[in-house]
Order: C-alpha cells, then sequence, then structure tokens
C-alpha cells in the first residue's frame, strides 16, 4: 500500500473543511471581493472626495460635512498606504471598508457621503478610473519600447539579414527595417490605447442605482473633477456598461500577440542553430556546467502572455454575455481579470524594453545567413525585366539558368562573371552588379517602406519626430 | 446484430475514400484557398486596376498594355458576377484565377501585371479592402438599429416599467430610457468601427513580397486610387500585419455582446410570465396548436451569434500567436473566421433592427410590474433625507415602518394617507406624494442621464440631432 | 484645472517606481513563480520523500541520508503548515525554497535529493500530484450536488410545471424531472473528471530533465509510492506535457456551462414575474427597505464561473500552442490558470448544492404556470391518433379548433364538456380525459426517461443505487 | 477623387440589397439552416428508418407504412447521394426537407414517421450520430499519424539529435525518443476520443419535444437499432445536451495542440540554419527561382488548425451558457462548429501523417548539431557522482573546470585526456569515456522510458504490440 490514499484524505479533508463551517463561509468566499477590489482604493477615494464636493457645492451637504468627510478620506488614503489599514472580508468590498473606517473617524457626516450615490455608480467610476490609468501605463510602457526599438532601428539600418517567409529565407533585408515593422505595430497598438482611453473617458457617477436620482447633484462638475471629458448620457448604462474593459482586454490581446511574434523570433534567433542574437544575462538564465547554454528565459515568459490576456479577455467576453440590465452580481467577476491582463501586458511591455535593449545583435551572423540560398535571385530577375526588358517569363528562365550555374560553380550569384551571365543572355551588362550581392539588393529597394538603408533612416527620422 | 457497424464502415470509407487519392488530394484540400477566397473577387480586380494604372503613368509598362489589363479585368468582374466563371482549385486562389483567365483573354500583357508585386502584398491588400467595407457596412447597420432604438424610446418615453438590478425591480424607470441605453452601447460600437476603420486605411501595395521594390513605383497613387489615406510605412509589417482583422473581430465582439444583451431580454420579456413584449410573426415562429406559443427564434439565434464572433476572434488571435515575421502559410487561415464574423453581425444587427421595430410593447403589464415591490421606497427615503432632513440612517428606519405599514394594509406606498404617515414621522408633509407612485418617481429623476421623461427626450433629441 | 494630471502622475510614478530598480527588478517579477507555486508545497514534500526513499532503496544514496532527509522534510512542511516558513523570491520556486531550508536543517544531505532528478520532472510531478487532487475535488463536490439535486427531484416527483422550450411553456413536465436533468449532467461531468484522473495518473519523475538518466533508479518504485498507475513511458513527453492540466480545464468549462444553465434558471425563477423559486437568506442578498427584493447573488455569481474558467483554459490552450519540446519557460504560466479555475469549480459546486438545497420551491406558482396556454394541446392531438385513430393532419385539426373553443369561452381544454368535444369530433371519448390537464399530461408520458412521475422516481431510484 | 466613393455605395447597396426584400429575407437568412445541415442527410435518414421500425414492431404504425417509409427514405438517400435531390431553404432544415420529399414519394404514410418523435430528439439524434462518427474517424486518423510516427521512430532509434529546452541543447537524445514523445501524445488523444465516444453513445430518440411520450414506443429498440449502447434516462437532458459536441471539441482542441507543436518544429527544423529535415514536393511549395526555398507550407497550415478549433470550442461554450432547459433555437448554432473543427482535425491528421512520413530526416546534421555546446556536461557530472562518489556540488565544480579545460583547447569534452583529466580530478577513471560523446550519452540513459536507443526499441514494440 502506498500513502496515496492517507494523504490525499487529508487533502480533502482540508478541502472540504474549509466548507465545513457551512453555507456562510462558502458565500462569503464566493461573495466578497474586497481581497480583490481593495486595488481600487485610490480611486474610491478620489470619486468620493469629488462627489463630497459637489454635494457641498450644490447645497446638498454642508460644507462643514464635505471637509469632514474629505479630510478623513486622505486619512483612510494614508493608512491604505502605510499598510495601516485593517481590510475586513465581513465588509465585503473596498467601498465599504473605506466608509466603514471614514465613519470610525469622522463620525455622522460620513453617512451623508452617500447621499446621491449607489454602489453601483460608484464601482463603475472607479473601475474605470483604474482601467484609464492602465491605457496610460500601457501607452508610457509602449512608448518605451518604442524608443528602444527605433534606437536598435538606427543602429542596424544597414545591417542585411535575411527576411523570412515561412522561415526561409526569401529576399534579404535590414535589420533596420525588421526593427521598423514593430515599431509600426507597437504605434498601432499605442493608438488603440489612445482611442479606448479617450472613449471610456466618461463618467458614471451620478448614475445612482440605475435610473439617476432627485437630488440636484452636477454630474458635469463631479465629471470634470475627475478629469472626465463629460458625463454618461444615460444612467442605466452607466451602471451596466463594462465596454471600457472588454476594448481594453482587446487593445491588450492585440499588443500581445505582437509581443508574443517579436519574442518568437528571439527564441529562435537565440538558438545555437541561428546566433542571431543573445540575450544579456539579465534576461537569460544560463547553466553552471554548460557555458554556452543561455535560456531566454525572459523571451518565452513574454510569448506566453497572450495566453493569459486572451484568456482573461475571453472571460469577459463570456461573462457580459446575455446579462439584462442593468446591473447583475456576475459583473463583480470583471475586475480579476483586467487586473490579471494589465499587470502582466506591463511587465511584458517593460521587459521587452529592457530586453532588445541590451541584447547583443551579430550583425555577422546576420549577414552570413542573408547571403545563402541564392537570395537575390528576385533582384536579378527584376534586374532583366526593368533594365534588359525582358518579359517576366524570359526573366524567370534566365535566373533560373543563372542560379544552375552558380550552383555548379559553388558560388553566389555575384560570384559569376559578366561573360558568363552573358553567356546565358546576351543583353546583360555590368550594371546588374547592382542589384546582386545582399548590399546592393537591399540599397535598390527604394520604393517608399522598402527596405533600403535610406528608406530606413527615413523611416527612423519620421517616428523620432513624431515622438519628440 | 444492428447495421451500425456496416454504416459506419461506409462512412469511415467515405472519408477515407477521400484521401484514397493520397497525398495531392490531402495537400489540395488543406492548401488550397480558392473554396474561400473567391469572395474577394471585387477587391483583387480593383487593387489589379489601380496597380497596372500606376505601372503605366510611371512608365514601368505601356499605356497600352494598361489598358488591355484594364479591360481585360473588367471581363473577368463581369463574368464573376454573371456566375460564369469556371474557378479552378487547381489555380489555388483568386489571384491565380484571376489572373489565368485575364492571359486567356489579353495574352501577354497578362504577365506585366505582376510586376513590382507579390502575392503578398496583394492579398494584404485584398483583404484590408474587404474588411473596410464591412466596417461601412458595420457603421450602416448600427445606423439602422440605433435609429430603430431611437424610435422606441420616443414612443415610450414616459412608459412606465421595472428598472432590474439582479433581474428584481430596483427602482421604476421608463421604457424610452431602456431604449435610450442600448443606443448609448450601439453608438460606442459605431465609433469603434470607425476608428478601426481609420487605422485600417493605409495601404500594403508595393511592398512586394516584403521588402519593397527596386521598380519606381509610386505607392501614393494606388493608396489614393483605392481610397487609402496612405501607403503603409514598412513593407514588412504590410505584408504581416493582421491588426485590422483583428481589431474588426474585436470591435464586432463587443457589438455582439450588446446584441446578445438585448436579445436576451427579450426573450425573458417574451415569456408568458412577463408579457412586456410580443415578437412580431416575422421574427417568431408559432404552433399550429398552441395559439399562444410564439417562439422568439430571431432573438435566441442573435443572443448566440456572440458565440462564433467571440469564437473568430480567438481563432484569429491563436493563428498569429508566435509568428515570426514576415508572412508565413498559417495566415491564410484569417479570411473564412473574418468572413464569418462579419457576416453574421451583419445580420443580426438587421434582425434586430427589423425586430425591435415592429414588436408590441406591452405598456399596461410594464407599469404593472414596475408599481409592485415597494419599487419607490428608495424615492421616499431619499424625500426624507433631501426635503425633511433627515440623517439617512433615520430616513432608512422610517421608510422601513411606511413600508411594513402598507404591506400590513395590503397597499402600495402611495395609497397610505398623509396621516398615516405622519404617525410614523411628524416631518412628512403633503409633498412627499410626488415622488411616490411610479410616475412621481420616474418624473423625479431629474440628474443628468436620469429616466425622467424629460432627460429621456432631451437625449432622444440629441441623437436625432447627432445622426442628421 | 482638476486634479487629474497631478494624480496621473503620481500613479504614473508609482508604477514607473515599481521598475525603476531596473531591470532586475522586471526580471525577477516576471519570472519568479513562488509567488504562486507555493500551493504545490505538500505536493513538492511528497515527491521528494519518494525519490529519496527510492534512492536509498537503490543504493544510489544511503540510508542514513535518505532518512535525514525525509525527516527534514517532514520538518519543513510543519514549518510551511504553520505559518512559518520564510518564502523568498529570490529563491524563484517552491522546489528551490524546499530545497534550501532542506539544507539549513540537514546540511550536506540535502545535495543528495537531487540525484538522479531535474526541476522539470519534479515540477511535472508536484503539478500532476495537485490537478489529480483537484479532480478528485471535483468527484466530491459533484457527489454533493448530485445528492442535493437527487432530494429535490424525489420530493418534486409529481410537482406539475412548465417544460420550456424557447423559455415558452411547451408541455408540462414535472419539477422532479427538470432536477434529474442536472443530475444526468452532473453525472457525466463526474465521469469526464474520472476518465481525466485515470488517463493523467501517470508518473514523470524519474524523466530528469529530459531524456531520462543514467543512475539506477527505480521509477515504477516512485510511481506506485505516489499512488501513481505507472511510470510514463517517454521522458520527453513525461516533462513537456500538460494535457492533463487541459482536459482538467476542459471537463471544468463543460461542468462550468451546466452550472451557469442552472444558475440561470434560478435567476429567472426567482423573479417577481416568475416567482418559481426564492433562494434562502444564506444565498442572497436584500435590502432594507424593499422586503420582497431578494437578490440571488450566489446564483449569479455561479452563472459567472464560465467565464474565468473558460479563460483559464483559453489561456492555457494559446500558451501550449506551437511549443518545441522538451521544456519551455512559456509553460510557467499553467499554475495560476489552473488553481484559478479549480477554485472556482470547487466554490460554485459547493454553493450550488448549498442553494438547491435550501431553496424555497413554489409548487403552486409551478403549477398554475403549467397549466396555461393550453400546455396540453399536444396530449389531445396524440390522444387523437393514438386512441380515435385520426391522421396526424386531421388530428392537429380537430385540436385546434378545440383550442378555439376553450380559448373563446376562457377554459382550459380539460374544462369542455365531452359534448362540446364530440360536437368537433364525434370519435372522442371519455378517456380523452385521462390526458387531459397538466397532472393526467405528465402521468401519460411513461415512455423510458420521460416525465411521468413513476418514470422519474424510478430514475431516482437507479440514482440512489449508483451512488449507495 | 478617387473612385473608392462610388464602389463603396455599390458595395454597400448590395449588402443592403439583399436585405432590401424586408424581414422575410432577413428571417429566412438567419433562420433556415438547411445550407448547413443537409451534411446530417445520411444520420437523418438512418434515424427515422431505425423510427418506423420501432413503431411497426410496437404496433403504432402498420407494417405496410412502415415498409413503405422505410423504402421511400431509401429512395431520399439515393436521390441526395447522386446530387438529384433539391434541397428548399423554404423548408428550413434537413428534416423537413426529407420529410417533405418522402410525402411526395409515398404519400400518406409519410405523415406518420412522426409519431411519438419531434424534430428536437430527432436532431439531437441526428448530430449526436455525426459526431460519434467523427470520434471514429479521428481515432482512424490518429492511429495512422501514430503508426507513421512509429516508422520514423524505429529507424531513428540510435541517430542522435539536440534535446532541446528553451530551444537551447540540454543534452543529446535521439531522434527515436522524440518521435515516440508524440506517439504518447496521439495515443492520450486516442483514448479521449475513446472515452468521449463511450460518454456520447447514449440515443435521445424518444424524448420527443422534450417530456418523452404516451405512445407505446421501445426506446431501447431504437437505440439499439442506431448502436447506442442505451437510451438516454431523462428526456429533457436528451434534447438540450450538447456536452457531446464540447467535449468533441475539446479533444480536437487537445490533438490540435499536439499537432501545433510538431509542426512548429517541423518548421523550425526545415530552416536554412537547422536543416535538420526537408519536407517533400508533395507537402511544400518551392520557388522557380531559388532552387533551396522549400516553404513548409502544409506544416504552417496544420500549426494553424488549432486556431480555428479552439475558436470552434469557445463559440459553442459560449453559445450554450447559461441557456435554461430545454430546447432553445441558440443550439441551431452548434453544428457549423463542430464540422469545421472536425473536417480541419481530420485533414490536419491526414496531412501530418503524410507528412513525417516522407520527410527526408539529416541524421549527419542532427548528430552535428547534439554534439556542439558540450551537451554532455551532465553526463560528466552524473558520472563524478555516481563512479566516482564526488558531492554533486564538487562534480559541479570538476565539470566545470573540464569544460572550461575542453574550451580553451577549442575540443569536446571526450577529446580530453584521461592525464588532462586526472589533473582536475585523481578519481577520474578510464571509465568515464563510457559516458562522454553523444552516442555514449545517450546509451547510458537506461531509465524507464529514457533515451537510450534500447529503451526506445522496447517503447517501439509496446506500442506496435498494442496497435497489433
Amino acid at each position: 500500500m502506498t500513502d496515496d490514499t492517507a494523504e490525499n484524505k487529508a487533502s480533502n479533508a482540508m478541502w472540504g473543511g474549509r466548507f465545513a463551517a457551512g453555507p456562510d463561509a462558502i458565500m462569503e468566499a464566493i461573495n466578497a471581493s474586497i481581497g480583490f477590489d481593495q486595488r481600487l482604493y485610490a480611486q474610491d477615494i478620489r470619486g468620493s472626495r469629488a462627489h463630497a464636493a459637489m454635494l457641498a457645492a450644490q447645497g446638498i451637504i454642508t460644507d462643514k460635512d464635505a471637509e469632514a468627510i474629505g479630510e478623513g478620506l486622505i486619512t483612510v488614503l494614508s493608512e491604505i498606504e502605510a499598510g495601516d489599514f485593517p481590510f475586513s472580508t465581513a465588509l465585503e468590498d473596498i467601498h465599504m471598508n473605506v466608509e466603514a473606517r471614514l465613519k470610525e473617524i469622522v463620525g455622522e457626516p460620513a453617512g451623508r457621503l452617500h447621499t446621491a450615490r449607489s454602489r453601483n455608480d460608484q464601482v463603475a467610476t472607479d473601475f474605470r478610473l483604474w482601467v484609464r490609468e492602465q491605457c496610460d501605463a500601457a501607452i508610457t510602457g509602449l512608448d518605451a519600447l518604442i524608443r528602444a526599438a527605433l534606437g536598435r532601428a538606427e543602429e542596424g539600418a544597414d545591417w542585411v539579414m535575411p527576411g523570412f517567409t515561412h522561415l526561409q529565407t526569401a529576399q534579404p533585408v535590414t535589420f533596420g527595417h525588421h526593427m521598423m515593422a514593430y515599431v509600426e505595430m507597437f504605434a498601432r497598438d499605442k493608438s488603440r490605447f489612445e482611442d479606448a482611453r479617450k472613449r471610456m473617458n466618461e463618467c458614471p457617477l451620478g448614475a445612482a442605482a440605475l435610473a439617476g436620482t432627485g437630488f440636484p447633484i452636477d454630474r458635469h462638475a463631479t465629471a470634470a473633477a475627475l478629469g472626465f471629458d463629460r458625463p454618461m448620457a444615460n444612467s442605466l448604462d452607466a451602471v451596466s456598461d463594462r465596454d471600457f474593459a472588454l476594448e481594453f482586454l482587446s487593445a491588450s490581446s492585440i499588443c500581445a500577440v505582437h509581443l508574443s511574434r517579436l519574442a518568437e523570433e528571439l527564441v529562435i534567433w537565440s538558438s545555437a542553430q541561428f546566433r542571431f542574437v543573445a540575450m544579456s544575462d539579465k534576461w537569460s538564465t544560463g547553466s553552471s556546467i554548460m557555458p554556452q547554454k543561455r535560456n531566454p528565459d525572459a523571451a518565452e515568459l513574454i510569448r506566453a502572455k497572450i495566453g493569459r490576456i486572451l484568456g482573461a479577455s475571453v472571460a469577459l467576453f463570456t461573462v457580459m454575455k446575455g446579462l439584462p440590465l442593468a446591473y447583475s452580481k456576475d459583473m463583480q467577476e470583471d475586475k480579476e481579470q483586467v487586473f490579471d491582463a494589465a499587470d502582466n501586458l506591463m511587465l511584458a511591455l517593460a521587459a521587452m524594453a529592457g530586453m532588445i535593449s541590451d541584447m547583443v545583435v551579430n550583425a555577422d551572423k546576420l549577414e552570413a545567413a542573408a547571403s545563402g540560398g541564392f537570395s537575390t535571385a528576385t533582384d536579378l530577375a527584376d534586374w532583366l525585366v526593368r533594365e534588359a526588358g525582358l518579359p517576366f517569363r524570359d526573366a524567370h528562365h534566365v535566373t533560373g539558368s543563372l542560379v544552375a550555374m552558380a550552383e555548379e560553380k559553388g558560388c553566389d550569384l555575384p560570384d559569376l562573371s559578366l561573360d558568363e551571365m552573358q553567356s546565358v543572355n546576351a543583353a546583360i551588362t555590368e550594371s546588374v552588379f547592382d542589384v546582386l550581392g545582399v548590399h546592393n539588393s537591399v540599397a535598390s529597394r527604394q520604393s517608399y517602406g522598402g527596405t533600403a538603408p535610406d528608406q530606413v533612416r527615413a523611416q527612423v527620422a519620421r517616428w523620432k519626430d513624431l515622438l519628440g
């Protein structure tokens, strides 16, 4: 007999034990949100301060009460930030925890804070403020990453490397050009977070439970005080909307796809077979006895982040599916998903920026790889069409013959002599060598957005300008 | 023995049969895209015409060739639209099908169309044009739906109904207010498609295989000819980017969540227990022998659409995860997902617009439901705070007592006499009746965006103005 | 000016602050797993004890060393369970935390524990043990839920209620029958967890880093000691497989769908319009001033759980997509998803069992609802086919006429007299009343698995027998 | 001005045009399922034949009617298989199409086929039969793939290659061992489909609309006739359950993850940098002018399939979330997802089996790659522990010194002389060379499931035995 049965029993008992206290323990475990929504403390207090100030300005509560509330809330804030605040699960959520403590501090006026407000518009406001800050954080993080990529792009504007399709060398490109592709992607990500921020920047506060209120509140004032562009225009929508979270998660998922693509490339490029780049010790782990083994841990973890971010997105879409208006408790499941996605996105952005900043790029390896496989065969064919006026089909035929000749001779295309070339097609002139060889190839691709070093440098300059 | 084994064998043989022809049949089945990408024929021909015109303008091909190509493409277009075009699986995709037919029609010049272009930038352009049109279609569809909802909102601006939280009556609202919540949601959807359209409106054409080209092309000209704001700035990004599809799917998923919420409400409201609304015969199915049974089929199907749209989104996110630049064949899996999501979204928008336009709303049932459950108790409590100056806690206590009194008497709050009320708290005055009763309750909620009919009508007017 | 800018700056600074310490802080944050994998402490220690015992039995380490290790590990276990263990982020994961502490306790022998083992097979073993326990927990939780449903089914075996399609009354069924549908679903869930447990019950230990080992270990012994059926048969597979987690998540997702369906029904049934059931105070929240409002919070939270469980599933599927063998750091993202899904599934099962056990079922409301809408019209039509020998089409025609007659008279079908019925079709006899009326209707549906109370009781008995 | 506006208008008109016919066209488009459910024709006819035979056996219809129905259905079947059947969208689904045609062929008896049956149990039965066949197809496809992998494993049982972690060489393994890891994975997939098939093998037929029936049907007879193990035990569950589809999709998703991992390896291994394998022309595409470029198209498409299969899974989970019993029209969205996932899974299995069967494995490249990076350093360290009795820490220290010595000399570990080794640690003996060098290394890993060629061959033999 193994000790399995005994240990399993213990484990099950422990699990059962948790719920043995009965329904109350289960209900508290499934119902209380203070375990995660305490992260909203700053937003909650900020919203309450704006609300109290407005109530006083409108004459709904006295200035004295408002002042007491305002000061009390600052005390609560400092207690929480000092780590002295005794969060209570019995008080369920951050709103009630703050309110209860406020009452202890300032007494009766605390009760007036909740005038013309409900937990429904309060939580909607808090969470929206939090997500808005995450948009700002993502924008900041993307900015740093873009600058890092720009730096590497400028440095490697004329380092030739293989341009891959199907992970097979297709045509030579420059390392700078490759980096600039990611600059474009991350810049689109940035603009998505900017759009999302703008769209979510409307204030739910004052929607009360769901119907608005009969108190003469000034929703424009609280909206302005909290940095919102305007109050939301429908109180039912204000408490039941989670679009801002869904859009944040969607933008995060697209960004995480980009990160996963770059991370995959870094993992492959770090392999012994590629050796295009080497991650610094800061972002990799080694082996004490295999000196050349350096595991690109950070790159792999970044590659994986799309998993949990897309998962969080699916989670919230699924939760929101088919929910009647206005508020349903299902919506309490929104926060943990967004918290987790945001934390991991910011972390991945920071790690990627750090990693590409200090990785060692092996320009020699890149160039050697680019040169293999007759990677400039298309340049030759294009030249035959463009300069020698051959029809496409003939140009391909001639190119094929020249590649075969080079292969037989064990050399690359630019190593063939003009005579040899002319023996295949007499229209070939000396100027063909201007497009052969990987450096000539990339230099010739001068179309807008092409891989020519000049084009790459122009794009680097454009982005530097834009970023200021 | 059953006939199961025999039939299963037959079935397996059939399945096996399909692949019995061996690798070629399997490879064709997995590799060819013409089965679905033929939907891109109009975009493909449009892109080719723009490309040919630019090549001629730049002197890369002759005007005569360009003219032949242009006319030939129009012939191909008309053949396809007439249903006369013989699509060939052996030719794999729409691009090669069109090109092969063009060659048959115009001969040699057809070969010059592919100058300075590759299938990579061609397919990226075609698909982007298609998705851009779908953004326009979604905007059009949302517009119609918003107008339908606005119409019902205006009609029911003062029809009182229960405002639900947790599907329990919380406070009375108006039907118009409820409809306007969806106007806000669908308007956000519209703005998301507008943003997506704007962001995707850059032209990949001219990126060639991935590196740009040495031909003196004018990418700004083709971009303008195809209605793009500008050419994409990085040729690698141009052929490897599928952000526009991911963003379209994300926006569609959020929109589908909104549709599912409204659909769920319509299903619940159509039940015998609610009878708030009745779907017209056009959108429901009946029973020949149960005259009162009317199944809200269209509403249920709309509710389900979030499933396949979110599924399509997950599919493409998963496909794109970790793909190295620039083009990988994995990306061929992008189209079917977007086609299916777009088709179903447009259909759901049209069905929902039709359905809410002609559904019968039972205003009496709505009002009766709103009146139950002492739904104006919070109005009473708020009045006690606001008008009688009671602290919140006392106001709640007094309200509780009055509700208990009404419950005992089997009446609603506004049915209590002033005397009875004053017996509980002497500060109550005649004006309390101004907020009791569901009509008074909603009328009193005059905060911006609140449920008061005036507020609702103001929002209706604002939206009518905006939509023009 | 608002205080927005200032506060945002503070927030960004805080965020930035976290990473200001530079790469080391970022790498530690993204790389260390001790924050979550400390949950595996019991499994880790159990696996190490089995490994040490085997090493000694095989003569690879001395009995004395094995004894020291075994006792040291028990000390570590008790320290952790007492909450005295100082977890260190610098030591990255639970394995290194335990090992480092073991070394402090027992000195040199601790170093020998890692003989013929690597972190790769160790973590695979630990996590597999944990997931296996969760299968057991799910089975236990489902068992309790099934018993709760069985109890309610037996009680309500002849309570008539509407059988819904499209949330419209289609035919009468019994409440017991409805409950038994869920018994079937949850029993399938149970069998899925049983299958998953069986399939995952193979031991990775001894696979070492990925290639197996040259030490003369006995993998069958460690497998047996840990309750596994056998060692895994391929060492690469052993360290790279996460099927067990994916299968657990898939089974959990299906189970969560079932929970969401029952929860949705409970939410709808709790509405003022249905009042079929009332959740007890333990599982709902009320309003101090609206005595009839009882929000089914627990049911809504359970309904939402499919979101995060499906999300966790998508997360791990996405992480595992396209990972080369054997171990990649991406796989470190597996645990949090499974932990969260398992915790929430167990909680939802327990809450649902509690909730259906003590909910009040309003049998009168059920029956009244079942009787509306001529819900026994199909019984009448079937009787006409079966007993009077009418062709289907005629039977439907006759039924339609009788329903119309009843509707006109404002009564239900069984309230028509035999004369009245015979005036429509002379073949109708007294025995028609045996199938009219909801009780007769359900009693007549005696096909296997049908809704007749006898059938329902037979199924209850069968399940009680099976569960023992 | 561009022609954009005009063309867009055309496109919108076309889209609008489709719906211009009004609600009827929209409702037909969203409601009719015949466009996809015609794939169920064989299952539908088979189920109807079994039902008719049972009705006759039970005396519910006459033998003559049953015979007419049976023969008529065979006629319908042959019409459909001959491609002569006029499917009608107005008749909505496959069931009504078949039934209407049957009526044309056999007249009145056709009407009796629907006795004691409804579309709800009929469609549940048809779809379940279809999915059951797909389980069989997946099992067959996996079988072929496993045999292909076994063949390559046997062939390469002692071809040494790098065992990767983090895509870095960790230790040498054999190619056969690597292939056998996939045999284990695909065998688990097979057992999952077997379990799913077993669990779904219960018959819904006879559940009628949802409540069972009053006709004296024999559900055990129809279940047996259709190859089911038994009838489903609850009629509500029978018509509302889609677990079988969800479980099929989950098993398919796990299998698709495995395929994606192997496909990723094949893509990487096909790169110019690895050249471990070369896909045959059948599964790749080349370039007319770049002879060494061979794009692993099939591998990339297989890698992508997890996208659509996981997407289909998410789609159906989302559709089923929160659906009340018994049937809702939402469930009509189930089929397209499963059809698409099944088709693509079978295709991917067939393509993968073909691809690994005829790929060329470059054993020399594998061995050369395995030898780099001091890949047997851990073997040396283990030897020092095992044979020389060094403590782990010392063994690591000595190994590090020897690796440094070899690195300095520019040679690999086995190239050091015994003298050189003993200069670092005197306990080293001649037998150390038994574990150095990649062949010795793999040969020494004799633990069960390890990479030693003997172990690999033993596993190959075990699997051959099991597969028969």
